[in-house]
């Protein structure tokens, strides 16, 4: 028989649903290479589609490298910014949208689209559920850092098509995420987003229909 | 400040990572309403891009409907089976891939394309993010479900073209996986297609890369 998980584990585990957020504001203290070998184990045991593990996590640490990727999240941001006007653009320029400078750690999350491992099982009709496998490893690592008191943060503002040769990485993986790693700057509850006035969660009753 | 988690729940939190495991094999004994309704309250929690909450949970209620969705996946594992031979074709038949007709509870998870809410960050370069954010929420669902004791199983051989009119909801949604929810008849930390023979998880090392 498996673990029985008690009252105060799912107390916790809400605790921490509730309390990772997707941080942009990161202290420069490193993080150990032990803690982040760590971290990769358990998202390593995320589920995946017939058992493929089609991520591949690659650590950047080229000084290079990661001043490329700042400044191609500079030009994304550039751009997504002149889509908004008025009020809202003021608000969208306001807004910290990445922790890429302080960030201590930094990881690329691709894809693998055709892995020999899970010999396509499963994943026939529904190629897509590869990267679902991913994003689940990702999801799996955000959820341990924030366990560990690690900061983690999401950084979609990015022009995918130049990734793979910039991180030397074939031309054939599918860029997934972009992720940022460290001790945050301050804790909160709520979402950046919310607080800034972007946007409001909203009820769940509106996501959920019985048919 | 925010929580601390300590060793207990971390070592806790391990074992729920290695427990959770995709279930095929149900008790048909029902779940409470009020669980399913706690379930879905945190994986209302996960993360998404720019606060868009795009994941839309469609509560599978209906005997007629799940007959059909158990015969789109019936059709879509036999066309499955076609693609392999020899013996890699007879232990693909004898697999038990999904646990339709006994779970109690039926999930299908969509995603809205282009929700207002958001208003659009973050997405502009990679649209693909919003179906990331449903997967945050579906794994987000497995996790807690199996803190209570429940067994999860993602149904991907299934036909999606057909999906959104057999459930009724808007045909530009994105169907992104299909839910079992019950007691699980076994309890295992080993996958299923690990135990049958199908493929072994593999080193985390060829999964890492530095750059």
């Amino acid at each position: 028989m498996g673990p029985d998980f008690d009252n105060a584990f799912r107390a916790d585990f809400e605790a921490l649903l509730r309390w990772r957020r997707d941080v942009r504001r990161f202290r420069s203290d490193p993080v150990e290479p032990q803690d982040i070998e760590t971290l990769l184990g358990l998202a390593d045991l995320a589920p995946s589609v017939g058992n493929s593990q089609p991520w591949r996590f690659v650590l950047v640490e080229s000084p290079d490298r990661r001043a490329r990727i700042q400044a191609n999240f500079e030009r994304a941001n550039g751009e997504a910014l002149e889509g908004y006007s008025g009020e809202r653009a003021a608000l969208y320029s306001k807004l910290k949208l990445a922790g890429l400078r302080d960030a201590p750690v930094h990881i690329a999350v691709f894809c693998q689209p055709d892995p020999d491992q899970g010999r396509g099982l499963g994943r026939r009709t529904m190629p897509e559920t590869l990267c679902y496998s991913a994003v689940g490893a990702i999801h799996t690592l955000w959820l341990a850092a924030r366990a560990r008191g690690l900061g983690f943060g999401w950084v979609s503002i990015l022009d995918p098509t130049p990734l793979n040769a910039m991180l030397d990485v074939p031309a054939d993986w599918a860029f997934i995420a972009y992720l940022c790693l460290g001790y945050a700057e301050e804790e909160h509850k709520d979402p950046e987003l919310e607080r800034a006035g972007w946007q409001p969660r909203t009820a769940l009753s509106r996501r959920v229909f019985r048919r």
